[in-house]
Order: structure tokens, then sequence, then C-alpha cells
């Protein structure tokens, strides 16, 4: 169902990049929840454009409104409902896109599913921009996890061939990620942005991968078969543009490996290795949720393209100017734990257990 | 929403391993479509044990009854409801499982899920067996997408370190897989049979990946967001036990490489390349949709593994005896096919157009 | 969704009149509920017909044969299948269905809308027979609502123009419904028989309405707008045949009348009247739920009516042979009982609560 | 699911009474639709309040911004969104609220629900002003169904004990109906108003009942059992505050009178009378679909009502002063349009038919 998510809760993300708003709706969330909106701010300002040599220098506040849903800083039942205002638009930056549409971009597939109705301009409803109301979505759900005692934490795995460090999977050290730029370590944080940096001088852009892990979640979470846990974050993290993969845990090659045999740890159940990524039969064995995606390369780069135009029907080439980002990847990972973090407070809205004890 | 999928289909798999019968329900199919029940079973008979070294002994005659939804060989617009009796089951087998759950097997989630109510003979649920109504549903599936035009099919890409040739992603070449043993070409699955009997032989499993391609899409299925062609095959896919990654394409690190160049073929507009495999912004591009599953080893395994105790609190050890496949990769490969062809069926029932041209 | 209910739990009623079997999948449920096969049957006896001078002289042993999910006397966790055979067809009697559409009933639509491919056989889908997958299911709800306290029971309210006495809307008398012809007035039980033997003596049916309550619910259940307890039961009992109305409590014209007084009683708060059919805002006010459906005759009468051929497009007579009830409200009781069944545990399953009191 | 509607679309209305605003985010609407802004206005001028002597005093200027989802008068395939500002709130006539319940009000089952977070001021997300956004969904369905040749039209069927003339059901006089005071007849109308004006001297107020019909459907519109057009209208129109009950067509005693038989019409089938009102086993048959709604009068009323007070736990005594309505029922006419409406939209998204005709 196209931008709107969720089993329990529903969210719609709505909008386009140049029109006057984009916000989220937001339904099915107990009563009674915390609301921090300087918090969910700080949270939101790690995806925010223009702070920084390697994003797109379009600066635009992303200050939500809130309309519904929130009274005295407590949910109150009703659906929550923000919005953003778009104020910085250029719309002439992007005039030629529906003519010829851009290779890599969702320009050709728009139009051809909505026959040149879409909002073409900035990439519509296909923009980057979007994840902003993801962000508002996935800020507030990480906040009530965390009062529940379960913290999500990403970082930037790797970025074209350097590679940062990984998680440990038994025990994620999410508080050694830069705050300036998403790493684990200071090594492959500089590495990487000299491969940003060498990226962009060229005209291009370069992809990478997030790592993101999940801490705290209750044993025994996610439903057998299309509802376990990696069906259900795979469809919400699917949802963030330029991501194409996905991975949970890392899948050893033999059995013998691969299995993470149980074992007791303080007086309750564990596994010694985490190869499966916490997740067994689709379901929380207790220990850390881990998995890796992979972005490609955003599609924006100064260098010349062959594409087609579509009204004359000739082979054309196109060079893209706009503001854009060189890579993605760094403002992508507190996206990447807002998706997680939906699809998590999703599923414990809806978790089912065992009426009694056997 | 556990065993049951679909935004316009809704498809529910029912049963366990052990159980009288599993099945499958499957509503939401238009009436009039022709269903083969010859070329069903040959389907089926791919994903069948007991027919060759590297598959369990365990032989189960997997031919479906049908209960309801076809009169005269076409669907009557009624749910379509199909069983299999489970005929050769050896409970003794698994007598343990429920105080000394397998690593990596569900047994330990499902026993802190269920609480001790889960049906833990031969996995219950969980059990690889289910995927045999998942293969009725998909290969019905496949039925009517072949008489549109659309067709699924897939190798298998990698077991332990032994790769297969690839798809060609514009053109996969359908026709060259192995009937028996299911890759493009001949040397790699001889070596990946000797992997498997390696590993056989040590008493221990072997995983591998799956590539997949559905051909003849029409250009603009799949929706925004959340309801991407990528989101909705991941959330069918990950519901096949072992299946830990799915990528679509195969992502270049820079973008100047990894953009496909849209050009003029035959009066229609096509990517010269297809590293996006098919698919951009969540939409069909009229390319060859192209993906790569990971599958875990399977855990069952004859050496000797820790676990606990969970009624005395003891660390163990477990040797499993039952009958298991020491991989089951090449089994699952229909299964990858059936689980592609419900997500398609699914969106091609909901796709939405543009009302008129603009 | 066709023949698929529900938000929490997913149902599906699959079968026709006369295939080979009708029954029913039941996803969602917790595991560890406990099932009263014995209690069930006599439940599904409630509905089954052929035991009375008022019903079809059809014979059908309604025997489900359960196939998932059920482990021992309880619900494990996995989808609930069961199926009853259909043994006792007599496609004969209906062969001419298709070409002369029986007034009253989906002859006509199914054809328009299925094309010729539906199951015209004793109404295929459409057949009263498939409230009996419905009756397991909820036969099941029941029996695990029970255990919350919460009943459900309901009556014939009139069959023509006979009414039966209203429940107490604060106490409905559950105990004094008739067994053997559930009314509360054994007068009214006997004037409804003579206006059904009338009417059967007549080759016409009689049509009527029930009156169904709900106790034992706790304050504060069921969603605003469209997650309503109106909302959800209405959708629900829509599903049984020949249901055409519904309503909740019983309006006063005016406000100052309809209005339900807030009163303390044993330390708690009540009502004094319950009007509101104990929902206010979609939401329970802890007053028994009160609904009143309205049933239309059974359309298959004996008489001779007037249709069309919709092979030669000439209008023609049918005269209906077959074995019908000549008033299907008796049986339809338990049904409307299953059908509130199913919806209030499908809100129970979803029940969202403030996670704290302010 | 509390606040969000819709199979094939998804509707979530949001806002509270008193909050910054209210509005409503409208997904899976193909691209390519025409919105007429002016023509909806003037159907949301018919929900408006303040206009007349019948409704509350309160001008509120329902005037909707859109903020995404339309594009040069089109919609463009994303979630369409619009708000309407809250200027004209006056909390402090519902201060004591939370404490006191109206009765009749769902202020008491929010409490319980909500646990004190709900939004009290103004009866918060339960207000009927929330009624102004389905209206902007249900006008913008409204339109683009009379694009397809379907109209929809309601009027007041009754008012306490005043009754107005019902629809031809065979072919319904929506062109009779009043501009100014909806009903048939302007006899009806006169003495409507002097019951209501009546209702209103004594501090009361008074219910009714609204008759809606729909023309131009395509016959086979509908799914069986729980996705018919009975069971889709119910859960929309059951979302309209102070509704209580529905009744499809206008059925009869006996078989014999209620059965519509069919005959020939120009050529194509028609039935003789419309009893059914259009549905048959759920799905349309091509006439008109007709069905009536009952409201409650609205609970708002000038008289002393005895309530409870939530904190002392004491019996008290509450006079609501505000500014309320005192009857709903002509302010309601173009809200049960819309409800049927989006109903009847999402049904079309979503209509299967057989694939080839038999």
């Amino acid at each position: 169902m196209s931008s709107t998510f969720g089993e329990n809760l529903k969210l719609t993300i709505f909008g386009q990049s140049h029109g006057p708003a984009i916000g989220m709706t937001l339904d099915g969330i107990p009563a009674g929840q915390a609301v921090d909106t300087e918090k969910l701010q700080e949270f939101l300002n790690r995806r925010a454009p223009g702070q920084n040599d390697w994003s797109t220098p379009r600066k635009e506040e992303d200050r939500p409104e809130f309309l519904g849903g929130i009274v005295d800083g407590f949910t109150c039942g009703a659906p929550i409902a923000a919005i953003i205002r778009n104020t910085n638009t250029k719309s002439g930056d992007y005039d030629n896109l529906k003519n010829c549409p851009r290779p890599g971009h969702a320009d050709y597939t728009a139009q051809m599913k909505y026959g040149g109705f879409q909002d073409a301009a900035g990439g519509g409803h296909f923009s980057g921009r979007l994840t902003a109301p993801l962000c508002i979505a996935g800020g507030l759900c990480k906040q009530w996890l965390e009062e529940m005692g379960i913290r999500i934490g990403a970082h930037i795995a790797s970025i074209g061939a350097v590679s940062d460090a990984a998680f440990d999977p038994i025990a994620p050290e999410f508080d050694k990620v830069g705050r300036l730029f998403p790493t684990l370590t200071a090594e492959s944080a500089e590495e990487m942005r000299a491969a940003i940096a060498s990226a962009k001088e060229q005209g291009d852009s370069i992809g990478g991968t997030i790592e993101c892990a999940i801490t705290g979640l209750p044993t025994g979470m996610g439903e057998p078969m299309f509802g376990g846990v990696e069906n259900r974050i795979s469809q919400m993290v699917f949802g963030i543009p330029a991501v194409k993969g996905i991975q949970f845990g890392d899948t050893q090659t033999y059995g013998s490996e691969n299995n993470d045999a149980f074992t007791i740890c303080d007086n309750h159940i564990e596994t010694i290795t985490n190869h499966c990524g916490g997740i067994l039969g689709g379901i929380t064995n207790g220990m850390p949720v881990v998995f890796r995606v992979s972005l490609k390369p955003t599609p924006s780069i100064a260098k010349p393209q062959q594409t087609v135009n579509l009204q004359t029907g000739e082979i054309t080439t196109i060079e893209i100017k706009g503001r854009h980002d060189p890579c993605i990847v760094p403002r992508a990972v507190p996206v990447v734990e807002a998706a997680a973090a939906i699809a998590i407070y999703d599923l414990i809205l809806g978790n089912t257990q065992a009426s009694r004890r056997k």
C-alpha cells in the first residue's frame, strides 16, 4: 500500500519535494506516551542537509509542526499529524526532468506509472526529502522504545571500498559511533570522507552500507512466516530511497559455524555467538537484532549521461545541475534507525504471547 | 500478520510438520483463471524431498487436494483451498526438542513466544515442510503470470565458496538452468554437489545463495515508499525459512557506473545496463527484475552442539538424529520462484495506473 | 477483502455448498487457548439443519476436522484450520440456476461478477452452508471470551409480525432463551412457529430480526471513527447471508430521553439506562453491548417467480424445488452470536490502552 | 484500525476539535483525477455550521489547504493531504468535561480508554467537527465517481416523528432534494424545522434518519462475505458520530413480496422492484444501492443531567453550555454522502472481475 505502512500502527507519509509541505500521520499509538520535541529535533538534525561538505547545500529547516495527536507533551490517542513546510524550493532546476528522465532516478518509472501527472519537480514524492517525515515518525517511536529499554543505533559500515569496524553483535558499541560522521573508528571516518570528496570532485557519487543494531528487545517478538522481524524490517527499510539490499546477522558457510550455541549467562539463556542477528524463525531470541543495508550511489551526478527525450523519442544527453549529495549514506544513518524504530514499535504494539505458560 | 500475506490476495499457510495436514487458502483471485494441476504437480516435485542424494530421505508425496475455489479447471472466485495430508511422520525423533532447543532453529524462540504450547514435533509450523503449501500458491500464481507473458526463474547462485554464473540481467537464460540440479553451468553443479557431499560426510550443512529473475513485467508496477516491488518481494521472501538476506540488482560503487543509461531499442525505451534490477523508486522500469537471496546453512546437523536444558537450566549437548538435508538451497530454488510469483501476482491485482495520459 | 476478515486475527472462510469441503483458517490466535470440542459441537448443532420442522430437511453432519493449530486441546500459535466434508449434495437440483437466476439470490450478481465461472451449484460460496465454518471460528472465539467473563447470547426478536420480549439492556436474560426455539417467552415461540408453518404451507418464506447482547466487556474497548465496536461488528455481521440491517441500542427521539445518565453502583460507574447499547464514540462503556439485526425472508420459495433466461434473454418463470428453510431466522441465532464473538475477539486482541494513567 | 479506513485507498482522519488543525491524508488514489476545488467547497459548505437557525452558531470557515497530492488541478499519485486550521475555539466552555462526563458523549469512554490523556476540549478527536475532513475525502471521491457516471445523493428521511417521502428505489429523485433543507417535499421540511425549533426551545435535541442512494454502479461490484457492499458501507458509515443503525433496501415480510423479479428493460436485465437495495450476496445488481441510517439525537442538551464526578466519585448534575446543534441530521446529510462515496470508491479501486467470460 504505497505510502502507508503498518499492521498495528498506520503511518502515512505525504508531500512532494517542491510542494507546499511534507508530513506524516501516525495512527494507532497508545495514549500517554511522552513526547520530547527537543530530543526529536536533535534526531532530525542528524538527517538535515546543508550542514557540511558532503551533503547538498540546500538548507531546509526540518522543524515539524504538530497538528494533532499530542497534548501537553503526551500522545492523546488520536492520530499524530506533523508537517514541515517546504521553503527553499528551486523548481526551475528540474524543468526538464519530465521529458528527459535522469538515469537511476524514478523519473522514468513515475512517468510510466502516472502518465505525466506525477509531480516531477525535485523528484516529487520520490525525493529523499520525504525521509524527513519518516524521521519524525521514527524519532518518536525511538523515544518510546527507549522508555522500554530498547535502543537502536546505526553507523556507516562502508563507503565504496572503505569499511568501518563492525558492531560487536553481542554488545553493540552505540556510544562509540561518531556524532559528526557516524562511524565506529575515526580512521574509517577520515578515509570515507576522502572517498566522498574524491567522488564529488569527479562529478560523481558513491554508495555504501549501513549497519544497524537493536538491543533490549523482548524474547519471543515477531510472528511466523510473513510477520517475522526480518519481513517487517525489510518491508519498511526498502521504503528508504537508494536501499537495494538487506542482510540479517552474518551468515557463516557451515551449519557448525553458523549455529549459535545456547548457554547460561547471569541466570538467563543466551547464545554464545550471534550469527543469526538475534532472530530465529522470524522471532527474537533476546540477543541484539543486527542487520546491514546496502545503498546505491545517489543517481544525481554532474557527469553527462545518456537518456531519452520522451517527447521526441530521441537519445540525448543530460547534465544534472541542481544541489545534490555526492553520498547520501551519512545522512541515511538516522533514517535507517527511524525505519527500524517504526517497524519494531509496530511489532511491539501487536505482539501476541501465549495466554498462559504450560 | 503471522502466516497470512497479501494486500490484494490473501494467502494463509497452515499446518504443522507432524500434524494431520498442511495447506493453504488463497483468497482474492479473479474467477476464470485456468488451473493446470499436472503442471502444478511438476512444479511441486521440484521442491519435494527424497529424490536424490542431497536432500532428506523423508518421502512425502506432496500431492495437494483442492477443497474449494476451483471448478472444472478454472478458478471460480471463491477462496482456493488445498491440503496435503502428512503421512510419513516420525514424531519420536523430536521428543526432546522442547526441553533442549536445537541451535539455529526456532525451537527456543517458539518456546519463549508460545510458552510451551507450540507444536514442537518436527519444528511444527516453523518446519521447512510448510514451503509445500507456499509452492501450491506460488505455482498457481506462476501459471497465471505466464499467461500474461511474465516468466519467473531462479537458479543456485552459490553454495559455500562455489559460484554459478549469473543471469544475464538483460535477458536471463531461464532455459539454461539445470532440471535436476538448478545451475546455469554443469561445472558449478558438479562442484556444488561435491561441496554438499563433503558437508554431509562431516555431519555438517552448508548454505548458499539463489538468484531469481522475472521478465515480462509491465512498466510502472509497484507503489512508492512501502508498497514498492522491493518491499513486497522482500516481505514475502523472508517467509522462507533460512533466508537471511536479499539484494536487488548489482549495485556498483559509483553513480556513473551504477546508473543505467536510457536508450531506444525496437522503438521502445530500455536501459543499456540493468544494475538497478529492473526497479527504480520501487517501480518496475520494464527491464527484468533481478534479485538474490542468501540462505543460511540448515541448522540441523549431526555434529554435537551445546544447548541448554530448559527444564533443568543446565548446559548440555544435543546430537540431532532425524532426517535432514545437508543443504536446502537446491530445494529452495522453486520456493523462491513461488514466493516471487505470489508477491508479483499480488502487486498486479492491485496495480493502479494513471486514469488518463497527460 | 472478500472472504477474509480481521484486523488482529485473520479468518478466511472457504468452500462451496456442493464442493468437496467447506472450512476455515483462523490465524493470529495466541497459543495456550483451551479448545473444548464437545462444547463447540453443541454450538454447531444449534445451527445444523434437518433437526426440526422449520428448517431444510438436508441432513449434514457439521462435524469439523481440525487440520492444524490445535495440539492436545490447546491452540499452539499456528493458524487453526478446520474442514467439514460435504457429503449430502444433490447438484441436480440446481442445474438451471446459471441460466435462470433465482430472484433474491446471488445467482445473478455472481454470474455478472464471475462471468460464468462461479460455482453455481447450491449457491456455491454464497450458500448459507458457509455459515458452518463461520460458526467453527465463532464458537471457538466464544469459548475464549467466556474464559474472560464475556458472554454472548442472542434470541429471535421477531418473525414477521410476531415479536418476542426484548432483552433487559442492563442485565440480558441469556438463560431464559429457549433451547429448542430461541425466544425469551414460550408464547412468542409458539406464535412464531405458527407463522413459519403458515408461510411454509403457502410455499413462501418469512423474515425476522435477532437481538444479540454481549456482557462482561471491559470498558474502553474499540477505536475511534472506523475501528469502533459498531463498525467492526457490522462489518462482520453483514457477512451473514440475509442480514440487511443492524441497529445498536434503542435510540430514543429526544436527547433528554436518549442520553444514559451516569450513576454509581457498587462503587463503580454505570449508566442508569442503556439506550446507547453499551457503546459511546465507538468505545464500550462497560454496559452490555446490545444490537439487533434484520434478516430478509429466505429467497428460496416454492411459488413461481419471474426471472430472465440469461442465455436466451427471455423472460421466464422459475419454480425452485430443492430443500429450503421457510425461515432461516432460528438457525441464524447462533450464527449472529458467532459473528459477534469473532468481531469482539478480534477487537480484544488489538485493544490498545493508555500506557499509564494521568 | 481507529481513524484509518480502506482496503485499496487509505484514508486517515486526524486532528482534535480544539487543536491547531484537523485534516486528512488519502493514499492510493490513481494519478490524473481532476480536482474541482470550487465544487468541493460547495460540498463542504453543505456541512459547515453557523449558517442557519438549526445548527450551532460556531462559525468555522471549512476551507481546506492542500499540502500534497494535487498538482495543477489533478491528482499526482502521491497521497493527498489537506488541513483546515481551527480558528474559533473556546476551550473554556469545556473545562469540566474530563471530570464530569456528559451523558451520551464519548467523554467517559475516552477517559477510560486513554486514561486521562485524551484531548477533552470540545470532544477532541470524537467531535463532530472531524466530519469536515471526512467530507474533504468524500467530496473528492464523489467528484471522481460522478465522472464515471455514479451519483450519490441523500435526504432527511425523518426527524423525530416527521417523515419525508422516500426515494423511488428504481429512480431516486436526487434533483428534488431541497438545497437549504435537504428533504424531498417542502411540507416535511417545514414540519421538521418546526420539530427542531421545538426541541431547541425546550433545551433538548432530536434525532432522525437519512436515506442515501447511489446510482450508476456497475453490476458485479463487491466481494462475498466480509467484503460486500453492505459490509464496507456500514463499516464506514458507523464512523460518523451519532449513527447507530443502518438498513439496506426495504425488506418485506414474505419472500414472495421481498424477492425482486428479474425482467428485461431496454435490452438489459433489471429487477421490477428494488427491495434488496441494489445488493444481492453483497454484490451490486445494477439497480440503485439504497440505504437508510439512523442518528441518535445529539447528546449535548441544555437540560440538567445526572452524571458522576470522576475525581470525587460523587453523583452530580451537569448543565452543558457551549454551542450545539439541536439536531445534527440536516448537516449529516452530506456526511453520509461523503461516507458512501469513500466506501464505494475504495470498492471500485479494488474491483476484481472474471478474467474472461465463460
